[in-house]
């Protein structure tokens, strides 16, 4: 743990133009945030009623009516103001700041006389305000406004939403604490690492030391959720959480006690970013040790080669180590980009590498999966292996969609893949007094505060199409230290110094190699970089994967991985029946760009065996005949991509023809 | 569908001495009959109580308190006096007999005075009777006493028990039906097949119509069930049902229009077998069209190949065709039972031996892994491949025990296994006045009732150890037709006639091939078998089977099956991770028996190959590192005594090396 954290640029100093990134940014602010706009006032044709604007409306005072919708229902506002604010910071936009501002303004109205915010316990059961942390979500709720005013305050300026949404955390502040009326914690993690933000933008220490207060208390005995729930006049919400357990929202244990990660997966690694924050600004080793220690447990035993987590449908929770099941698992889009938002903390406070290809692999692949190209309509649960026909109910499969979805009752998953694409800029860099960290490949202009100076950063990039980029860096001063991130997949990884000044013509001339010392995954670069180009170069073919035996749903298969990106095979591509293939993993796989495929990708080509059917009537369901294999080029696709062309089956893991 | 059905054989003229059986059916008298007559009495220590002699003191008002248990709690008695009533049949007990009756006297006291048994809605809500036809098991527990009526009729020769039960069965027959109060039918099929079995032993007609009438409402609209809901006293007993659809109790359609068997496995194949007894008592084409249909799609679709039907743990019931999971199915001990009752009777009504090769899959595979080798414990849930650590909620993989469970709090298996040991004899051969079929190689005396004429009819078996058995019949007349069953999985079939008078020394010489023609998978034999000995022989030696490539979880592996018997792979045989290995199918399979092993049983040898682990440290989950196999010799034993020697995985299905 580093005594003096690094931290990401400020949005609104990164403007990103790259040739994979970009496209899917622009959606943001075309299609997603105007879609969701119309969807909370209701305006979507055939789509699940929202009502979350209205709420609010009926909490000001403003409008008569009955509150709709979840117990969170306020939190779709409180995505779609924060991805309206990350948006604003690279794009700005009058008429949406406009109607931005008027959200915040209702918001502010619906404010109660204490600082409260929550059009659901306004409306529907003021008497009940925090009688049930365990399912209530309100400072879940809470914490998500608190995000929402945060990005709107780094994207704007604007600091009315940040002054709202103080004056609710001070409630909070002073209603749970030792010396507080309530001992609880959120049955949802998200309010502490709100609150972490909160302090950031305010200076306020008691922010900093109510999150720590929610995360020092949870899981210790009694458990605050088991004792509430024997109170008299504790009432459930959802009944379908009957059999509730605390390892379900990571209380079953003190959290530095934790050393499996357990639970519903968002809730588990909401927590951990604010633990981790909590580590580095209490400078808590012991907090460190258990951030780590669940870090690993994820990445080494709990995880998709996706970057997905969360291994059972039911409760959308882990499971056990090497449970990886492909066709049922939730891999819910918001808790890849919860890894995504931990591994990133993780990442700054130990200037280490590897966190970074955990979260890379997360974004390229889980996160970005939840969004169709097309920018209207998502996944909330990423399978690695889809069979339409079985996504029943009586399968239990139900949580499984075959083709992504309009909308969701319960909207978490949209607006989030929106804040996230609208804030990739700040997984770019990693910055601090020491130096900068370059994490992700992607092509950006930044400008770069750092001890006093300012420094223009150019980075121009066709990764991961093709695995070269060059980084510029202008500035008065020598930047103190730089380091590029090496991918854990990158082979022959080389810098190529060039003076800036040159031609094109006269780079080669006077090119040199860059040396530099690998440091926990960055190659260290010494030399002052001023007035150069560097052009990083390192080898990424596509290559065969393969699982820990120990997973048994991969035992006997491989997958194919292209730098950052996992690929898949869909029906579309390789015919009905993907569990009938086997692929050689002796024969070379062909990598080809395709313009008009998916707005382009690489595709990968792998040869193969299919297993034949014609042995096989329709009335035999068991018999002795052997297998006959036919040969067969298959074709894989990016992970991402999947399903952007109909209903069919997909496969990541295929079967290995040894 | 014959003119003239075929029947088993009473079980009182039959005596079972096999090898592979009568060490099972022993332990019918000796340990599970003596086993649930403690735990009916709450004498087992750290059981679960079932206090059900005790709800029929109170239902008796011999006793003051309250009801315990589930609301069907009654089965128990039900199912343990079947049991006991087909034990005697085969094994007369006068202490049994006695306690037995002392059972039934208090059954007929708890009786009400119209007619009505059910000791639940006796003492605990007699206000509510027949109120819940979708949850409330009255008609299902009506069934099953009648069931076990009948059983202790044949057993005993005594009638007291099919009196009061038809006293029941005359309410039944008053209260539901066109010109009656209610137009229901049961949530759970079981008085259909019973009523039809009362008939039979008491020949009232109006049993016979009153479960037609059941069979030909159901599935008719408006649907009974959800019609039900709606009433004002309605009142929910299983709150886990509350999504409950017709589809899960078989009333989606009306049952001549159902083509895919779905729901609940249990309910479903006990209303077959109705749908199969009155197709053939009405002569009715259509439904034993539907009952053709249904099965065909059970053992062509969704049949496990040990005869295990149910693939989702959730709800117990069928899924999809193809759908067949190894490590979550339910494969309920119970619904293999069912199936084989259904399969019996299809091949009764048409004499057609394929039936009996599913009927006797379930019963050597699933029904007798139900239960220890002990018979002191047992399972409900069959699965195809296990690993013990991850059977946990937190997986969904609860309902799958590592080990046999002792007792239940639905103890419907135990009982039932230990009805279905103690009746096998039911299933060896079928007669009608045509002629007699051996549809089962089981070592055994029965004294049979044809046309008038009696016969003696002798097996001797070591089957399934030894692919060989002897048949002699002796009797004044002719025989007019014998039936051999020549299993699907018989090759080189062939029998032997020797003269009966010959000495041991003499039999060569005076054996001859006895000619027969396949007639629906049995070998009609024309010649006259009186005083001779057949002695029928094949080969079936372990082989190597596939499953339908569209049975994904099956797709590239293979299991081996000899004979009637699948066979498995145990941790304690072939060490941990069974999902590493791969089995070389171009290697013999080498059959060895061993007499210390499992009570003695046929192993069979495999050579493979086990994935090497060494290349995979703990800490890695992905790698692009090739897969290394070392050689092995695989042991795999019969599936029905998995589990035998403490916990540890187990694995029917390997993968295959191609």
């Amino acid at each position: 743990m580093l005594k003096k954290r690094m931290r990401s640029v400020p949005l609104n100093f990164i403007r990103i133009g790259d040739s994979f990134w970009k496209k899917h940014i622009d959606l943001v602010e075309n299609a997603i945030i105007p879609y969701q706009w119309e969807a909370m006032n209701d305006r979507i044709p055939d789509a699940e009623s929202s009502h979350c604007i209205e709420n609010f409306r009926i909490a000001a005072g403003e409008k008569e009516g009955k509150f709709y919708g979840a117990v969170f229902q306020d939190t779709d506002v409180a995505k779609w103001l924060e991805a309206v604010g990350c948006s604003l910071a690279g794009h700005p936009d009058e008429q949406l700041e406009e109607t931005a501002d008027e959200v915040i303004d209702l918001i502010g109205r619906a404010q109660q006389p204490d600082g409260y915010i929550n059009t659901y316990f306004t409306i529907q059961a003021p008497e009940e305000r925090w009688s049930n942390l365990t399912e209530g979500h309100e400072l879940y709720t809470a914490g998500h406004l608190i995000e929402a005013a945060v990005a709107y305050y780094y994207g704007t300026g604007k600091r009315k939403f940040v002054e709202i949404m103080s004056r609710f955390a001070d409630l909070i502040c002073e209603t749970f604490g030792e010396d507080k009326a309530i001992h609880g914690y959120p049955g949802h993690p998200e309010i502490e690492l709100a609150l972490i933000r909160l302090y950031e933008v305010t200076g306020k220490k008691q922010y900093l030391e109510t999150a720590k207060y929610f995360v020092d208390m949870r899981g210790g005995e009694p458990n605050y959720f088991l004792e509430e729930r024997k109170r008299a006049d504790y009432k459930k919400i959802f009944p379908e959480f009957e059999g509730y357990l605390p390892l379900y929202s990571q209380s079953h244990l003190p959290v530095r006690e934790q050393k499996t990660a357990e639970g519903h997966a968002v809730r588990a690694v909401y927590l951990y970013c604010a633990m981790a924050d909590l580590a580095y600004e209490y400078q808590a080793q012991g907090l460190f040790n258990a951030c780590e220690n669940l870090w690993n447990n994820i990445v080494k035993k709990r995880m998709y080669i996706t970057g997905g987590i969360g291994s059972s449908g039911l409760l959308e929770r882990f499971t056990t180590d090497y449970d990886l099941p492909n066709e049922r698992n939730y891999s819910e889009t918001c808790a890849s980009i919860g890894l995504a938002l931990f591994g990133m903390r993780m990442a700054q406070i130990t200037r280490d590498a590897r966190y970074v290809d955990t979260v890379e692999r997360a974004l390229y692949n889980t996160m970005l999966a939840g969004i169709a190209l097309d920018g209207k309509s998502f996944f909330y649960v990423n399978p690695l292996e889809v069979w339409p026909d079985n996504c029943l109910p009586k399968t239990s499969l139900e949580h499984v969609k075959s083709i992504r979805q309009k909308w969701f009752g319960v909207a978490c998953c949209p607006p989030n893949i929106a804040r996230t694409l609208a804030s990739m800029g700040q997984y770019i860099y990693s910055v601090s007094e020491e130096g900068l960290c370059v994490n992700l490949f992607i092509e950006n202009d930044c400008e770069l505060r750092l001890g006093g100076e300012t420094y223009l950063v150019r980075i121009k990039s066709k990764f991961p199409c093709e695995n070269r980029f060059t980084i510029q860096i202008a500035g008065d001063a020598k930047l103190p230290n730089l380091w590029i991130r090496v991918p854990a997949y990158a082979r022959s990884f080389q810098i190529i110094g060039t003076d800036i000044e040159g031609t094109e013509e006269s780079i080669k001339a006077s090119e040199h190699r860059v040396s530099y010392k690998v440091d926990k995954g960055y190659a260290h670069i010494r030399e002052d970089v001023a007035g150069k180009t560097l052009t990083v170069t390192f080898d990424a073919p596509a290559t065969f994967v393969r699982a820990n035996p120990l997973v048994r749903a991969d035992a006997g298969k491989v997958c194919i991985v292209r730098g950052p990106l996992v690929y898949t095979f869909e029906e579309a591509d390789n015919g009905e029946n993907l569990e009938a293939l086997y692929i050689d993993t002796r024969q070379p796989l062909v990598e080809e760009y395709q313009e008009n495929l998916l707005q382009g990708v690489v595709k990968v080509k792998a040869q193969g065996k299919r297993m034949q059917m014609q042995a096989w009537s329709e009335d035999a369901l068991y018999q002795e005949i052997p297998v006959t294999l036919e040969d067969i080029t298959m074709t894989a696709i990016p992970y991402p991509y999947w399903n952007n062309r109909g209903k069919g089956e997909m496969c990541v893991w295929i079967k290995e023809l040894l």
